[in-house]
Order: structure tokens, then sequence, then C-alpha cells
């Protein structure tokens, strides 16, 4: 059985692999699940029928035979427990930590992060833009100053590459045209090294695929 | 062997139960594992003995033998794990369905939860406060909206009470004393279920403890 995903017909991140189909897609690449997609437009996400799935009016949505998820992490789980040894380690205790790293991912490291880059989306003409955004910046380089000290020297945050990881380089590349982080050669590195796999390539094309055809 | 969870030994939520060390109380309360617990001050969680455990400075931890784990939701479906049937359903769909709602709790409802929250303790004196304030409530409500719409008549997100419903109501919990759930009669009775299970009240009563006597 296949399963299919949704993901936005004309995604506003304008191809860059951004939006949070990205993470699925990565991930069923890294195990070499085939899949597909059906793509939906803003008005379908608010709708009935996908509000059914996904009770935020969000993608992605994960279907696979009578089982519906939603949550890119949640999916990204998922799709890594069912081939152990792939994204998760077999051993219980880095599984455990792994799985921890996806939800500072999504809990801790997002946050901030999303914050961000909303602001500057949606707040830019505000009269307290320019003198919120510094403060924002530093909320989000605590995180950063946190994560790239833990890492270190290390290629992933525990271990080989983990369903951990690919949380939490999809998170960060939220930040990719911020400059915020020009300032972390290490973490410029580790995304770097997560982006090189033949797995987030292959990801990064398919969703780019969608966008250069809704471009037309 | 007991496993031992990290709390504060001064929390500023004043015995509320807000702190994030009350999910991991509360789940191993509801799976009847006996635990210790570990204070620690403000400075002590910044130092390097704690940041080797939790790279965020933050509590709670979780250690049990070798095993090291941050991320109180992480924390919580390690516990879940442990005890099969308990907090997380047997049949694997419902598994992933439970766990999909311990992400959404802390990546999707969580955010502008804690934005509006931490708005009305740092912002306060800033000139934009007042006309950002109404922003940041409207975002948390189009959220607890789409929960409401999704928990419609039935007692817990997804069949019987799951880890999911636990980190939900943990979110939830913060938005106590703003009174922007009085609009939410689902929500508040959701809440209050969550509120009345016999583990939830013997973990508020253990973290209360720890408040009471720090107030000597």
């Amino acid at each position: 059985m296949r399963p299919t995903i949704t993901a936005f017909k004309t995604s506003p991140d304008r191809g860059r692999g951004l939006a949070r189909d990205m993470a699925v897609r990565w991930a069923l690449e890294e195990v070499g699940q085939p899949y597909d997609t059906r793509l939906v437009t803003f008005a379908e996400m608010k709708a009935p029928a996908h509000l059914a799935l996904q009770p935020f009016g969000q993608i992605p949505t994960y279907q696979d035979g009578d089982l519906v998820l939603f949550e890119s992490a949640a999916i990204v789980l998922h799709v890594a427990e069912r081939h152990p040894g792939v994204l998760l380690p077999v051993e219980p205790d880095a599984r455990a930590r792994a799985i921890a790293w996806m939800f500072a991912a999504v809990a801790t490291m997002q946050p901030p992060i999303v914050e961000l880059g909303m602001a500057a989306l949606v707040e830019r003409d505000k009269p307290w833009f320019e003198a919120r955004q510094p403060l924002l910046e530093q909320a989000a380089r605590v995180r950063l100053d946190q994560l790239s000290a833990r890492l270190g020297e290390a290629d992933w945050l525990d271990g080989p590459f983990s369903a951990g990881d690919l949380v939490m380089v999809t998170v960060l590349r939220r930040l990719g045209a911020s400059g915020v982080l020009d300032a972390y050669p290490t973490l410029t590195a580790y995304i770097a090294r997560a982006e090189a796999r033949p797995a987030f390539q292959r990801a990064f094309a398919a969703q780019r695929a969608v966008f250069e055809a809704a471009a037309g």
C-alpha cells in the first residue's frame, strides 16, 4: 500500500522546500517508501473534507489504508517506526533520545524561529516592528547558541543521522534567508551535511517540481 | 530502578502546576511508576552539569540508569511506551494517532498560548503591548476554535484518555488565569475531566508540596 500525503498546490515558500510536507517527503525517501501526493488549495485546506483529516486546516496529512495522521513530526515518527534502524536506532535508550530531539526541534527550537519569520511577514508595517525584531532575533539566538554548543564537533545530534536530525534541520532551514545562521558555522555545516543526503535531494526535487508545475 | 526527574526549586508558577515537570509527574502517576525528584535553582539550570543533561537549561530532565532524557513530551512518550496500553493504545493506528496529538499539543497549540502568556509577562511595559495583545489572543483563539470543534462532544481527543490528552491538557492549563478559555465550555470541561483524574491530583499535590516547602 502506498501512503498518500497532502501538500500545497501553490506553496507560499515558492519551491524552497520550507513547507511542512518537506520533512515527510524526506523521511519517506530515507526509508525508501514510495508515496503519492495529493495537492490542495488554501480554500480546500479550510473546507470540512480536509478538516476531517487535519483539524487545524494545514498540510501535510498522511493516509495509509485506514490510518490518517497529521503533524509533520508525528508522521516522520510513524514512518521511522515502520522501518526500524533507519531513522531511529533499535537500541531503546538511543531511540528515546532521538525522539527527544524531534520534540526539542518542534517544541523548543521552532517557536522563536517561526515567530521571527512570521513577524517579518505579518508585522512589517506595524509601528513596533523595528523595535521588536532585535528582541525576536535575540530569542532565536539563545536557542541557536545552545544547540550549536550541544552539537559541537559532531556530525549529528546523537550518534548516526536520525529522525531527530531530520526534524531539527527542517526547522533550522526556515531561517534560510534571514541571515541569522551566518553567525553559526557549526549549524550551517550541519544543515549542509543534511541537505547533501540523497534522500533530501530527492525530496527537495519532488516538492520543487510541484512548484514549477504550478508556476507553469 | 526509580527514575529521577528534575523540577524547579522555586517554581515561577507559585505552585499552580504550570511548570513542565507537571506533565512528567502526571504521566508517572498514571502508569504507577514511583520516582524521585531533584530540585534545581535557576543558577544550577544554567550551569554545565545541568546543561550536560538538558542542553537548553530547562527542567524537567529524566534519568533512569544510563538513560538521560529531556523535553517533557518526549519523557511522557517514553514513560507511556514502557507501560503499553495505559497512556498509549496497543493497536498501532490508534497509538500513532495518540502520538500525533502529543505533537499537535506542543507544536501547534502551545506556541500561540505561550506567546500570549509571555507577552503579558515580558512586554507589559512596552509601547506596543496594548495594540499587540488582541492580535495574540486572536491567534490563540484560532487554534482553540479548531481544537474545540474537533473535540466536539467527546470526552477525549481520540478514544480513551491517552498521552495525547495529557500533553494537550498540560498546554491548555497555561491559559488558566487569562480568561481566554471562558469562551470555550467544551475545552473547560475537557480540562476539568483531566484534572479530576486521581493521577493528576497526586501529581499536582507533589509539585504543590515543593512550592509550599520552598515558601516555608
